[in-house]
């Protein structure tokens, strides 16, 4: 290749505390309320974005996971992300010529490669879309070297996935739901940093469905068709949990956390049930699990909340807890959910850490624990815990080692 | 025995269409809002109960399916009704002493003893407070031969059972909340008789469940206390939803009736659901069977709704359809989640009327309908369809015939 301009970074993905759910704007991707996530550690969980400019591309390309995505002319929320970044770059180029810089490079011109993947299987059910987007939008301000605020660039990760401008931020970011209508004020914030709450760890327990439940895209707006109680949620309850859980962070109160997550979780799925049809998301191993955090909050020596689960727009559970709890909450959900592996690694990456050379699960249940609370499950009902951190915002990486694309800008690695 | 007066009588089932859930005072069993629901016969569920009153009678004394209740003077609810109609009866012979007449048999001074029994197992988790207390109020009555009207009763089995002032009324029932703090104006009313819908039919899907949910009366509190949605259920949603259904059972009108009471289930589903901590209800195959009839209900050559299914406090379907329905339907269900029994009439009462021979769930699909909704359960997930119709209320039985206490006033039946 003659010219071509390049870089590669790396985005977290984030999990909602506070749920986003309904848009008010479906083109522009603003949402009904505002929302408040925590951004993983990209250790366990990160998408992976090259991005090459060239005045040799013919056309704009993209591949996912090493699958080529044809007719991107009609995937809109990529070409919402192109378009605002090629405008803020053509932008800036114009600044720099006005200023008599003679040798910019009108890579607002050029067509893209894109290649783009992710650490952890699509089949998990994690989000990958947040992470996804946040990893293009930053790749493209990387390339296009845009002199913008992280704040500025939400609102075109926004315009790709919703809640991939939450992904723009390591630690605690809100997403300010905002109120205009070309969606100027609709963009992520910091809360707080990563090393904010050192303590706090998210175990990620994967759970099998056999049904794939509705696409989120598609539910959110048959909510904000036909459930009425998702005005008064909108209104009425998201806007107190906003202030009270920012304090909760900033305070590392767990307490205060734990609860209003719960809630969250669980006022979500059911203006997901108060839709017509109704969205079902959670199954029998997700309620389960909410019956074992929910008896492990209750019978501990303090009645003090340990862990609080939140659940997506599917079975998964994020269970959200401080360091010192892990080991025993992986050795309860290993006990009732058992893996159907032969090595306990497979199950949780890191056993003998925590266990001490007993078997997962095979610890004694904590003290005043009622082991009645639910059966045990069949073996994979829970797939995988994965034990994870909070974590920064996207990382840019350097130079070809890390890059995806070949000299031919294809992707290295193709399935 | 010297002297005895008795009376016998049964009870219907209801199953509402707008959910009861929601006490505003827990003595007096005030309900946060109206409800409604159909009567079902008798035919397939009852509660039938004998009373005597004798000056004989050490003190009152009660059997449910052939065992003694010991401590009944710490059932309250079963006081609340005992103390209401004996009160109604010392007005009654007081007026009659009044009036002159010589023989007035104080009865409201006896000892009684009950004796009550459903014709359907409580293992099935049908509701059978609802028919048990309507039936205890209802033969008081008989026996204190109270002039009082039906609605007047119902106020008296409301305290038994919030949702037994329903059973009092055969046909479309609504209990109105009312606005008194002593509960003078909360009491059911009936809609529509019997007879004024004979096309009506339900299907009563039993469904296995590992784990017994939450008691009703435990859970409805919690909901008042925790959950910021159930206000705006209260406030905004019923009283629109009473008046539309009201409406659409006066004009007949199935697609109207339908919607109602699939999205009032759903919403009553999705309060528990918003409870601190959580309440569940459906199970797995709950939500299977929600997505069987939505589908049945989208996928017909005129997107009429052909079926409504509603749940209760527990994972049991009840499926309200046209008689002409019913046969697609239980073909469906019995293909999805067939019996786990080896003849058909211990799964579904009377396959060979509607399957002409056919093994039930061996008919086709009805034509546009999408065999892949949902995988087929395994056997027993379903355990049994009782197919019943729209019933009476209260039937006072008479003689020694249908008594159920023997000479010693005592259960001629025990277990």
């Amino acid at each position: 290749m003659s010219r071509f301009y390049e870089k590669t970074s790396t985005s977290p993905v984030n999990i909602a505390v506070i749920k986003y759910w309904g848009k008010r704007d479906t083109t522009l991707i603003l949402p009904t309320n505002s929302s408040l996530s925590v951004t993983l550690s990209q250790e366990n969980l990160q998408s992976k974005t090259t991005i090459r400019a060239s005045p040799d591309f013919k056309k704009t390309r993209l591949w996912l996971n090493g699958i080529e995505e044809i007719d991107i002319d009609n995937n809109k929320r990529l070409q919402n992300c192109l378009r605002e970044t090629r405008y803020l770059r053509k932008e800036y180029e114009n600044k720099l010529i006005k200023e008599g810089v003679k040798t910019v490079i009108p890579l607002s011109e050029y067509n893209v490669h894109i290649c783009s993947e992710n650490n952890f299987p699509t089949a998990a059910g994690l989000a990958s879309s947040a992470s996804g987007f946040a990893c293009l939008v930053y790749t493209l301000a990387q390339l296009y070297e845009l002199p913008v605020s992280t704040t500025e660039l939400s609102k075109i990760a926004r315009q790709g996935s919703g809640s991939a401008c939450r992904s723009l931020f390591g630690g605690f970011v809100a997403w300010e739901l905002g109120s205009q209508n070309d969606g100027s004020d609709s963009q992520a914030i910091q809360i707080a940093p990563k090393n904010h709450w050192p303590e706090l760890e998210a175990l990620i327990c994967i759970v099998s469905d056999a049904k794939k439940g509705v696409s989120s895209t598609e539910g959110m707006q048959n909510t904000v068709a036909t459930s009425p109680l998702l005005q008064h949620r909108i209104e009425q309850v998201v806007p107190e949990r906003m202030k009270s859980i920012t304090e909760a962070i900033l305070n590392r109160d767990f307490q205060k956390f734990a609860e209003i997550t719960m809630r969250d979780s669980n006022q979500f799925h059911a203006v997901c049930l108060d839709t017509y049809p109704p969205i079902f998301y959670l199954n029998d191993v997700s309620r389960a699990i909410i019956r074992v955090i929910t008896e492990y909050n209750s019978s501990n020596e303090f009645k003090k909340l340990k862990a609080a689960y939140t659940f997506d727009a599917g079975p998964n559970a994020v269970i959200y807890t401080l360091r010192e709890n892990v080991p025993e909450i992986i050795n309860l959900i290993a006990k009732y959910f058992p893996g159907n592996v032969k090595n306990d690694k497979d199950y949780f990456s890191d056993p003998d850490q925590l266990f001490a050379g007993n078997k997962v699960g095979e610890n004694p249940l904590p003290q005043g624990f009622n082991s009645q609370i639910i059966p045990i499950f069949p073996p994979g009902s829970v797939k995988q815990i994965l034990n994870t951190r909070i974590g920064d915002g996207p990382q840019a990486l350097n130079g070809e080692k890390d890059g995806m694309l070949n000299e031919e800008g294809l992707p290295k690695r193709l399935l």
